[in-house]
């Protein structure tokens, strides 16, 4: 059974670890994830690296046996925002997806990986049913040769991690920058490690949960505040935030996005500063955004990540970044395995990334 | 009586043309606008152009007699904001006020102007007392030589059309940037102008009123869109003004400033555009702020202007921009004619631009 | 004879419009151009418009019929640069080439057109040989459809103007931006009309032939300056260029590239202004760039374009460029006609651009 | 005897660390630097740090006693470049200067300091007559208070860092960003210093004195590059310095300023690159400049430094650099001490930074 065709700038890849995201839980356990809908069997997984297995005729960057972190989309290269270098906004950007000629296939085969869809990932999430992938075609410039000292695993989370890059890339995070991050989860502490890489001199994070809060301390955030979930209480923790930042705060990262997580970024965040929304906990918010915008407070829309991976690549090769503390959980590829990963992942208190080893 | 100082780097300014703004009218006629509320006697108004009648010791760049039109907010200088290019943004502005010594002055004497406060205009609003003062003392550098083609009452224009200015700037309009403006209002139709003015290719303008969308329209709108009020309404509305642009609406400018007029331009940009808000008629607003930031629409917040009475002063030389449909009702400075002008100002309708002509 | 395939993104255009470039006349007098040398027989000429033929499978963006302007280069859409939306730059980048297959063609059969090759071109220039070739397969995305009321001749134009609007958008020109122009051959002109177009309100251009700057001032210019070609003029002419703006110039094209252009330009640019280097006359120059560099002026550098066509396409839709005072000679394509065509171009004097209508 | 008038918004600042420029020494020894001629008794010096003394009326920022570094150019404030953040090209800067009332004073009384001149060193130059004075009127805005782990020296070391933090932040200096030094005197090792600090992940330096590039190996730079005075050598210099680098230069600085460090500069930076000229050696170059322009790479004046004080507090407070290494040698105050200081400065050699300790 051929499952992908390998086109001449195309790599076929042995995924070895991958990450489990929160997106992916939701596929797992609701068959949905916001406007997406499960519809048929589809493979999921987005944080993954492997080892090169094949390569096409005219790829020259990479060889058999070069271990690989993927970045997952693929997007159409022909569209004024891809040729603008905004592909990441690309409208018909593959990033996952069902190959529409899957239905043939027996039920109890889950599928897939037809070549070019994006798609590249290694379970299936239809019911019960569960499929071991591990090979994706996948083109050779989205494929970024681990350095020697990146593991497999580490090559895996290029992938949060880039979330976090590309919204200080985008907020134009430098040493100059005070950073306050609301939400010490997954991605509020990826951004933190981010942050930090690019030189933010002072990083306040502020969540609801001590325990999150004291691993961004050990994370090296310079302050930790714990707030409260009610909205009434906004000004007097801006206050508080602000006192343990000591000097303007130029970006804040809401890495939630609740109206309220929302509206304490908007109030602390210096005149002429910037907000990053990053989390998308609420689609519609409830926000003082007026009294920011008369301060010339911008709000900065985030979505994935461009040209990131060489960036994070040496970020985990120099120290400058360390993502091992991020990986909490471990696990192999049998059933019972795979259903208490997502168990793991979906329960979150001191899971912070779970992983599969392969 | 002294009432000023001249410094070396001041000038003196007779003030002969002055328009009327929301915020004077809201002045006048409450004691108070948004979080400003006025407990002594005031000077409002800060439209305004005249002649200069003395200049400091060190001014080179003006005579005596020359027509200029005035910037009317003095920064400190001093601020890393100032220091950075963002005066306008500076929290010690001295953008209009009450000076202090004031209370001395019999009731009926309201006043005033002294130097260096930034205040420099020609109406005190408390009960019904009023003051003619058409003399100012401001910095030489924010007064700016009207060329003999501008006239005075132009030069005032200004003002108000630096609002629109900056909002381009900040946005980064060019020849390629199609523009969706909210609202038709003074504030949107000198956006209209200063759009057009930056090269806009195409613009899409909405408003409730179609009265001010014809205006709109007659002042150079490609496309005129009629709006409800019923937040209900704002997906359909979308498609319609998505429609009559055409192609993709790069840049959204809300005027306005409800919940329903930033919905409207948060859904309708496409991805990678930006939304500026300036219109501030609501402090908080329900919006769907999310789904826009996860297409990387940012919001741009707006602060009154920074350096653009040169450019507002070309534009209006060469033609590029005609103020002068602008200006629809002119008033003497009898007490009858003030208080008329303040309730012709009130009124909206036909009334745009309400001129002083002292 | 199959002389290329369709793919599934390509078109199939019929050229109808073809300009000649300095470029061309140097292939074809000499078969080379600065480094690049003619091995074998090869086709030229890149600046044209046709009819859509054929379109392949995916294709929907055009149809059979529509008129279009081609973008000549394809990158590789896989390179760091081409990710970043700097695809200009790419290093694989197909402009123009030989197919390395040519040469089993008989010898009067000089070419050509292999699918994506970025070959587009009319003509072949080795000897005496000339082979009418009017066909070419080109990807869609590189081939912008005319607005009805753009001509075939004026869609060719894209390409030349696309430089001058390139240039301007490097140098981040606007309604602020007042700009020298050195050398007012086709390229000064076009950087002439698209600095205009992008609202420049003042334009200096200098050169060393009154006629030329004739033309100049007709298209525009709001002054015009004969230079002499003796460097130790660079002084004088200085004071005459700036006292001819009037005020501070921001930017300075030279669009010749000598060491006196280059120098004047550098000299009379404001401090904090920019430089741009279009025109490439010499490889080595000897300029006083230090005086200019330590009043922070920097110099840009162009190669060819990116993203122009739909901005071209738009100014001369709306007439805010009007090209064709510029095409002042054309061709018919029999061989005498050619080589009248090239020579013509080669002369220069009152030939700006030579067009060939198939 | 009063020296100067303390305004409301200076302070007095006693100066007890001060660093020895080579604009300094050219001044002490040949009495004139570039174009600068000194024709009167000048007090020299601008590297500097001390103690508060007495502080203006209106001054809320610091504190009789605190300890301050300087930053020593006061800018008009009023000019375009100013009121748009680019102070630094101020035409009205008060860097230093000769106040033109010290004529009167004794001939061996040379002098100094009248209040806003700027001018706030310690030496005077005319001949033999050297005069201790180390007091200076201010304005507070300019100084910055030292963090209380920074010793006043290393304050006095932000006057030379800020040109490399200056040239850093112009070029945009981040994590991405690669970095070819050429020259490594100290404002080579100081761009090198700041490279770093900005994130900079790779950093080659070249030099023609293996002594210098030891230190600056010593300092962190990733590979050293020895490199002839012969214009011949570039090409193959160039490949040894891409070779070193092992990827594409993103960022040349070329702290030197000759025609073979500029051409190996711009040749050996990648397409898209900036380089940015420090160094000032010769005023006029000859230089391959139109091949670089032709791939996009920039050149980026520098001139002195905006806004970076704070920004180098921070980095000397957190560690980030380390200018320690950069003080050679310490001198007091006597006449004959101050002689071989800048005899130490002028020797070169080993001595990077001479200080006076007062």
């Amino acid at each position: 059974m051929v499952l992908f065709n390998l086109g001449p700038q195309d790599v076929k890849v042995r995924i070895k670890a991958l990450g489990i995201c929160g997106s992916d839980v939701h596929h797992f356990k609701t068959m949905r994830c916001a406007n997406f809908i499960v519809k048929k069997p589809m493979v999921i997984g987005h944080e993954c690296a492997g080892f090169i297995e094949e390569i096409g005729s005219e790829v020259k960057s990479l060889q058999v046996g070069d271990r690989v972190a993927l970045e997952p989309g693929i997007s159409c290269g022909r569209c004024s925002l891809c040729k603008n270098g905004s592909y990441n906004l690309c409208p018909e950007m593959k990033f996952f997806g069902s190959p529409p000629t899957n239905g043939s296939l027996a039920h109890k085969v889950i599928k897939f990986l037809a070549s070019r869809t994006g798609i590249f990932a290694i379970l299936s999430c239809i019911q019960e049913k569960i499929l071991f992938i591990n090979q994706v075609v996948h083109p050779a410039n989205l494929c970024f040769k681990l350095p020697d000292n990146v593991s497999l695993e580490e090559g895996a989370m290029c992938e949060p991690l880039s979330v976090g890059v590309h919204a200080c890339c985008r907020a134009n995070v430098g040493p100059e920058t005070n950073i306050l991050i609301m939400g010490s989860g997954p991605i509020g502490l990826v951004t933190l490690l981010a942050a930090r890489a690019f030189g933010a001199p002072r990083i306040v994070i502020a969540d609801v949960d001590v325990q999150r809060l004291s691993i961004a301390k050990n994370l090296g955030a310079d302050e930790t505040i714990q707030v409260s979930t009610d909205i009434k209480d906004v000004a007097a923790e801006v206050i508080k935030i602000q006192n343990a930042m000591g000097s303007g705060i130029d970006v804040s990262f809401d890495c939630v996005g609740f109206d309220k997580t929302m509206s304490t970024a908007l109030n602390a965040t210096r005149s002429g500063g910037k907000v990053c929304l990053i989390g998308l906990a609420k689609s519609e918010m409830t926000i003082s955004l007026t009294p920011a915008a008369a301060r010339e407070v911008d709000v900065i829309g985030i979505f994935r990540y461009r040209n990131t991976w060489p960036l994070c690549l040496d970020f985990l090769k120099t120290g400058k970044i360390n993502v091992k503390p991020l990986i909490t959980h471990r696990f192999g590829f049998s059933q019972k395995e795979v259903e208490d990963a997502f168990e793991t992942s979906a329960q979150g208190g001191s899971a912070i990334k779970v992983m599969f080893n392969l």
